[in-house]
């Protein structure tokens, strides 16, 4: 166990009853941070109860307006609705959102961030951050280098994803429907299936299809990266897997390639097929990091390869890098702004 | 219910026990076929076990070189090991042999047939024709007028598929690690996890992936698509995925391509996704057909777009495919040949 991390600074963490949320306290709690204040907050339903924090008992407090005064920092996972309503009034109160939310994730003058992948992006700050989405996050980790050094030209996804993606209900409607199989005469039903996310505009996207392809560009500073992705839920309780097929500008080797990947000290790369050894949900799940296997070539285009590439959605693909954004804030001191 | 229909032939079910062929017995059983014999084999193991046809119980025999005097066609589904060894033997004895295994696939002498895509491959057969993988015969399916009307030019397809294609002991892994969580503790569950098949060679391909690339080329006789696969085994019962990326040498329009494959009486067209309504395992499951949705156009390539494929690997991706190509057969009287 870590010896606690004394940060002088006061934070909250709004939505914190929620999947994601609780995530973000154990994660803290993992890393043994005593704060100035840490605070929580929550709908009104949930208001009143508490949650544990390194053996003490925290109060859930109703999210309002006044949740902001004095904090410096929150981790906020409350919905996009919530996000949206109370981002501005907390910067303006002079307190750093580390929004989870899809909400501020395109806006211009909101950076999004992957400490590992673009941190000076986090330097311009005006007082909103946004967290990646889940399954964007763990694809820009392991891509990175491979863009970096062969320029990525088209990436075409097709991703696996745990249920736990819709929250908390998501996963009691999985296990519910597989304990009680009438639940199954539904024509949609979750267990033992696949799923799609809810669609969006009318050329037949997901809003998790269209999430991935502006927030890859916008994390990669390139427009010129082109994208075809297309996403499927599935009966798995954590952890999200993603095939990619890529092509690059430049000619690559398979091997220098799997070199890139293994120095690159955010991913594992788990690639001995002959053996057995490839990434799968069950091992991504509880770890903060981001694994990759079946590294191959391509043979049906030009400079072409393939990648599977998986991480534990609550962590690293939400919770943990929320975390993250906090620590490279408070390390690089990126805490002064000129509110929105 | 169909009244029955008298063919007069005899027929062999070889792996009768197995999962595929009880879902043969069982097609043939819907169909309402009598046959003028109908003889069920399995190994020793499974040998005076009997089986239910029509109303009368039919005893399981052991396999062997004698199993085929006087048989007009084999349903062979007994694993490659059986066919390699069996079917040439039951060939010389001038019966027809429907092979549901890898075994005979790529050889240049066995067709290899879906009868709604390449029904005339069947013709010159010399005793042994091959009924594709399952994973194949879904994606050809609806491929098909695609590639006849626009030239398919590249593939790139993810699967995720249902575990009941490792056969009972499959599913029964599945349900078992399910009701037992301990199991779960494994490093490569199936439950709430993805996996992959068997893998082969040095390059990193799963063997599926290797079949489903020879296998598409020889069914669409050509040389010239290219192809990239990834395939995934997920705990799903019964019902197999596949989401395919393609571009194709002619410009299309999309409302065309839908309308291509609306007019294809072996797909149904589920494709409205402002309605919610695209196929799934569990909509396919116990039918024939191919389902085709969430058809776009994909702006990241030139003449680029997506399709998502759905059958029921059991049937059309397997019992249901072999016993169209005995439908064929007789209809088109297939049925003189010189043996291998």
């Amino acid at each position: 166990m870590n010896a606690a991390r004394r940060i002088n600074k006061k934070i909250a963490i709004a939505g914190s009853t929620g999947l994601v949320g609780r995530t973000m306290l154990k994660i803290l709690e993992e890393r043994r941070y005593v704060f100035d204040e840490i605070r929580l907050f929550a709908s009104e339903k949930s208001s009143g109860s508490t949650q544990q924090y390194l053996g003490t008992n925290l109060l859930v407090e109703t999210l309002g307006e006044d949740s902001f005064n004095g904090i410096d920092f929150v981790l906020f996972s409350a919905g996009g609705g919530a996000s949206r309503k109370f981002a501005p009034i907390a910067a303006k109160k002079g307190c750093i959102v580390i929004d989870n939310s899809s909400a501020w994730r395109m806006e211009p003058d909101v950076p999004l961030v992957v400490p590992e992948v673009n941190p000076k992006a986090a330097a311009g700050h005006k007082g909103i951050i946004a967290n990646p989405n889940c399954s964007t996050i763990q694809l820009v980790v392991a891509m990175k280098p491979i863009h970096d050094e062969f320029r990525l030209k088209r990436l075409i996804i097709s991703t696996y994803q745990s249920i736990s993606g819709a929250g908390q209900k998501g996963i009691d409607r999985l296990m519910n429907e597989i304990e009680n199989p009438r639940g199954l005469d539904e024509t949609a039903p979750i267990a033992f299936n696949t799923g799609f996310h809810p669609f969006e505009g009318d050329e037949g996207f997901t809003v998790e299809e269209i999430k991935m392809k502006n927030e890859i560009r916008k994390i990669f500073g390139t427009d010129d990266l082109n994208i075809a992705v297309t996403c499927v839920r599935l009966p798995i309780l954590g952890g999200h897997a993603e095939s990619i097929n890529f092509e690059t500008r430049e000619p690559f080797d398979v091997g220098d390639l799997r070199h890139l990947i293994d120095k690159n000290p955010n991913v594992v790369l788990m690639d001995d097929t002959e053996n057995n050894i490839y990434p799968t949900p069950k091992i991504a799940g509880d770890t903060d990091l981001v694994y990759a296997g079946r590294i191959r070539r391509d043979d049906s285009a030009e400079n072409a390869g393939y990648i599977w590439v998986v991480a534990d959605n609550l962590r690293k693909g939400a919770a943990t890098n929320a975390v993250q954004i906090l620590e490279l804030l408070i390390e690089k001191d990126y805490t002064k702004f000129n509110s929105i």
